[in-house]
């Protein structure tokens, strides 16, 4: 305990040293002080008495535990001083699993199960609410067909197959989830003429081969199904209101929806199943082996083709319609800036009981809302407003935060300070987090004030434990909530918490599961609260808001170079984007020149209200120079030329994602078009740090 | 077939202008004409002939099948006009399995299966002189105890468990083949208290996860085991008389042999099973899971403990005794240098019927002797001596050819120019190759003129297809017959030959599998037969040896900085070995001088035979400068100091061995020791070297 204490002093020692960004000296030993009153308020059994709650019933978007989470919710925030303003929408979704069968018919009759095992000392596992396996936005159909194994179900594994001379028409796939959003395996399958899809979990992914299974460790056991939408728009949100809020179909405001036979759906049935199940089919396959790097951990030698003995019948029945989609917003209302807003948030909806996945965050967000509370009670009001967004719809397709980012696309634009994402937030015990360029700074030096449980680490140590410059931060992908906030309209966003081995998307993402392998002592729900916390706060109170400026030239500087090399492997003759590179030259000198002169503006500390609040304005203007209204060639609903999930796999992260397509592509058309337009980003960018400069100067 | 006709006149010419190492003009020229005969006089459909002859019966040391391949090998060389004598042993060993029995006693009884399945079109599998599987030189001994898996059984994995806190004393250790020399998993089984030691195949190291299972793929099925000998005294051959021959116990020659009770030989109960089997043992255990690179193919998580409720009976009864071992050596006499021996050899002796291993390599050893016997009746002549040895009982131990090495110390010592080793060298379709420095140019250069089937490239292309400035040449480790030719008396030695995924040492290594799997077009022998030969006659023809002098510095220079890298992980303040780098700097500027001097004096080529003679004896004594009567601190046996088997895993090639060990025991004790002694053996070589360029340039 002694050494951590000593730690955080040196640490702090430094920061004043340092005068932290966008705060004055003063500001800041105030904000010094609060942060420690903050730490002390944290109540650390307030995460497990949420979670606990949250978990009580399974709550699938629309269901009757739905409604009760979005009441608690409501109830909880509403306790703790926020103001509570339920968004709802009617959303286009299948929101129950419907009819489904998969039978292996020849050589002979084997009806497949689709549901967890009952575990005899886990009661969850018998709740009636319980729903067999199932893919959201399957098509409806009901096929028999011999099988292909496709691997993931990736782009480059259609092509391998076709390479390999695989018929794939008309015949069920089966592929195993991992390496891509699962949504894709299903638009490759249809694409390449598949009759059906089934996706199983494979061991050596997520089952015995990682460790001990459900219910002697948190690994799949034979019978645990991976759920999931499989919604591939070429926008997010709901599918049949692209770029604006599917607003109820009884409210006032009547929003153009698309006819759903024009929604980009897909038509062949899919379903989920466990590895145990899975074997039967695999197991009986007789073509010819894999490709090495297509093995999985069953005992047999994976086959590309099962034959014609084999023969798999694929029913489902799928009913989408239009459900109601609930988000709840609280505001703690900012003291100097109220139009200025800190988001966080997490879903509220999940597939199952939702343990980890998202409850794990929403309770830490409930509690943190609670500390807010309390501090806000004390008198230290935040300057800035602090929202927490609790969203519906997620897991079908991130579709409550989209919906409510259409619909409050202007305010957001003027008033988006930042968007923090905490969607799953406390599943385990390792920790992660995705960053925009502009936070990093703000994740790092956080976690440098927060103490790691279990260790007498701080966060940081134990998330940089291999000494590197900066601990890991990644991109920010596909697959959650900050989607349309980051992709859409250009709020600087950050997604991260603690992570481990769990049971995603399946029956058994329990409170029992919880208690039993993800956090027994249920100490990190108060850690991710006080590193969320911090960033919040900090982000709060500066005078100015504190993003690192500096970050976009390196930041920009390295993916740019990144992209040449690539382009270079299928073009030798490309010199590389040299406007956009003039550009960044340029604005890294300008960022480091505004760095000094908004420490310098700082440190004079003769500031009125009313420049603040101008030179603030700017400061959110900034994240929009890579806003375009012409958006991506593979979807013109992503707008950012900064970032955006990859389009063929949904879950990876596309830093300049303008150039990646073209890459993806092999194509060499457009690099003089997006040379332009990246280098017209960067120079709006760069102009208008100048003109931050020039007011700054005055 | 046009491209590869071109690159072989484009290589012919560049070696012509390069003159080839050894060489004079005239007998490069002459020389090329005797390759391009030899090349022509290769029968393809011999190899196939003495296969399927030499793998009719299983032929284990000591069998009527290895007396009947001793008879038949002794005749084919006759026949082919090579000089053919036997040179009989009594060596100490077990040459049948005993009893033994695996037996899981708790939770319930079940009695393992010890012998592979028979195969129903594979009439092989049902020869009744096939045995179970059996591990030579177990102790006797008949244990029931809990269980503790060991991984490979390596040094490592026995620490690691005892980090882990698991309790091996008394326990019947389970370990997969792999990683190490079986013998080692049995000493360090043995040293850590276990009271037996099952050996198992994992699928994901040769069966099912690797690709299709016998007899519908090339990989063990659940039924398959991998024979072998423990033996793992710190010498090489017959465990009752290291450094001596085991002569016939009713010879003239009485050789002092050990007491079997002094002998280093292993006490515990050992035998090995498929994974089928094990997978009962291992998927009933109960203790906590391994870590992650433990983990193995089988359909569970693998467990370090077996725990108390499972109980394993292991019983081994294996008679060790003196059984008859017989090397059959033909000789083609040299014309003119009679006394300088180029020998090749595989040994003969199997664990079943041996197709791959050791057979393919005698088969094509006896068309190679076929070839070279025309060659010879034509009047082309070898200048040297050509002697090809079958050494028996090289499966209990590298037994025969030790002991062989042993007997004609002296004569080697004078005579042997070469030591080339093919055994199992037609096992596959790849190809690799591992040699003494001299020797590596040989094997490059040779490969350039040697046609790689079923392709138009010729070997070295296939063998380089990564492009390197060499193809990939491997160190001389354990396991084979060169270990005494270049560990214990320093003739320049390498090995050879194609290989690839076969049922290694099971009763499934019969002609059948070879010719569905291994090379169903049998092209694949004559291949290796035309690079023996090559190799050989380019041995046997130069003027002087052609020995590539100047690898021995840059090859020491690379392996001396190895060392000294991974002294200094572990002893910072380690300076080096200055005396041998200063050393190795002064042989580089010999040997390059040596070289040229050589060069220049072939292509005087005005040399009388006694010059010659004299000249090459001295070419013949460089590498013995690497021989140290004292030799190594692991085992006195191991006498060079460049290069022995890794004396903690049997297999691996250890150079500069004398200071592998110190870095083994991560010792700095004995560097200034190291550094003086292998100073001393690198000034020696440059001594000679100099005496060379002496006589030279009289």
């Amino acid at each position: 305990m002694k050494n951590f204490l000593l730690s955080i002093l040196c640490i702090n020692t430094l920061i004043i040293k340092a005068q932290y960004e966008g705060y004055s000296e003063d500001s800041w030993s105030k904000q010094l002080k609060i942060e420690e009153i903050f730490s002390n308020e944290i109540d650390k059994s307030s995460f497990k008495k949420h979670l606990k709650k949250l978990t009580e019933r399974p709550h699938v978007v629309g269901s009757e535990g739905n409604t009760e989470v979005i009441r608690y919710i409501g109830q909880v925030m509403d306790d703790a001083g926020f103001k509570v303003t339920n968004y709802p929408y009617d959303v286009y979704l299948p929101n129950k699993p419907g009819n489904s069968i998969i039978e292996i018919v020849t050589p002979s009759r084997d009806i497949l199960n689709q549901k967890e095992d009952i575990i005899p000392d886990d009661p969850f596992t018998t709740d009636p609410d319980l729903w067999k396996g199932w893919n959201a936005f399957s098509g409806s159909g009901d096929v028999t067909a011999e099988v292909v194994y496709a691997n993931y179900g990736r782009k480059q594994d259609f092509e391998q197959l076709k390479e390999l001379g695989v018929e794939i028409k008309g015949k069920i796939v089966i592929a195993r989830y991992g390496g891509n959003f699962r949504g894709y395996k299903a638009k490759f399958a249809e694409a390449n003429g598949a009759s059906g899809l089934i996706i199983f979990t494979d061991p050596q992914d997520s089952g015995f081969t990682r460790g001990l299974v459900y219910p002697e460790g948190a690994f799949y056991n034979s019978s645990t199904i991976q759920r999931g939408s499989l919604l591939t728009t070429d926008f997010t949100g709901d599918p049949l209101t692209p770029f604006e809020p599917a607003l109820p179909l009884d409210g006032k405001k009547k929003i153009k929806r698309l006819d759903p036979k024009d929604a980009q759906l897909h038509t062949i049935p899919v379903t989920p199943i466990g590895y145990g199940e899975a074997q039967k089919i695999l197991g009986q396959m007789q073509g010819n082996p894999v490709p090495s790097s297509w093995q999985g951990g069953l005992p047999f030698t994976y086959r590309l083709e099962g034959g014609s003995s084999l023969t798999v019948r694929l029913k489902v029945d799928q009913k989408i319609d239009f459900v109601r989609a609930t988000n709840v917003i609280g505001m703690l209302k900012g003291s100097e800036s109220p139009d200025e807003w800190i988001i966080l948030g997490c879903h509220l909806d999940s597939w199952g009981f939702g343990a980890t996945d998202p409850s794990s965050g929403t309770a830490m967000l409930l509690s943190l809302s609670e500390t807010l509370g309390k501090l806000n009670d004390e008198g230290y009001r935040p300057k800035r407003s602090i929202l927490i967004g609790h969203w519906d719809a997620e897991e079908h397709g991130v579709i409550g935060s989209t919906e409510w980012v259409e619909q409050m696309r202007d305010e957001l634009n003027a008033k988006g300070v930042v968007y923090m994402n905490f969607d799953g937030a406390v599943s385990g015990k390792g920790f992660g987090a995705s960053s925009a360029p502009t936070l990093k700074k703000l994740l790092v030096e956080a976690s440098k004030d927060v103490k790691y449980p279990y260790t007498d680490q701080t966060l940081y140590q134990f998330w940089n434990r291999n000494n590197q410059d900066e601990p890991p931060i990644g991109n920010l992908g596909g697959g959650s909530d900050h989607i349309a906030f980051y992709m859409h309209i250009g709020v600087p966003s950050m997604s991260g918490g603690a992570g481990g081995p769990n049971v995603y998307h399946s029956n058994y993402d329990s409170f029992r599961f919880y208690e039993r392998f993800v956090d027994p002592e249920f100490q990190m729900g108060a850690m991710v609260e006080h590193m969320a916390g911090l960033m919040t706060l900090r982000m709060a109170n500066g005078d100015l808001i504190p993003y690192n400026l500096n970050r976009y030239a390196s930041d920009l500087k390295m993916h740019i170079s990144n992209a040449e090399s690539k382009i270079n492997l299928y073009n030798k003759g490309f010199d590389g984007f040299s406007s956009t590179s003039k550009a960044i030259k340029s604005l890294e000198q300008t960022s480091e020149k505004l760095t000094q002169k908004i420490q310098s503006y700082l440190s004079e500390g003769d500031f009125s209200k009313k420049e603040l609040s101008n030179l603030n304005q700017q400061l959110i203007g900034l994240e929009k120079s890579f806003i375009s209204d012409k958006g991506m060639y593979f979807g013109s609903w992503y707008r950012s030329l900064y970032a955006s999930s990859d389009p063929f796999s949904g879950y990876a992260a596309w830093i300049l994602p303008g150039l990646e397509y073209e890459i993806a592509l092999k194509s060499s058309d457009r690099l003089e078009e997006w040379d332009s337009r990246y280098s017209e980003a960067v120079n709006s960018l760069n102009l208008k740090m100048n003109e931050l400069i020039n007011d700054l100067s005055k």
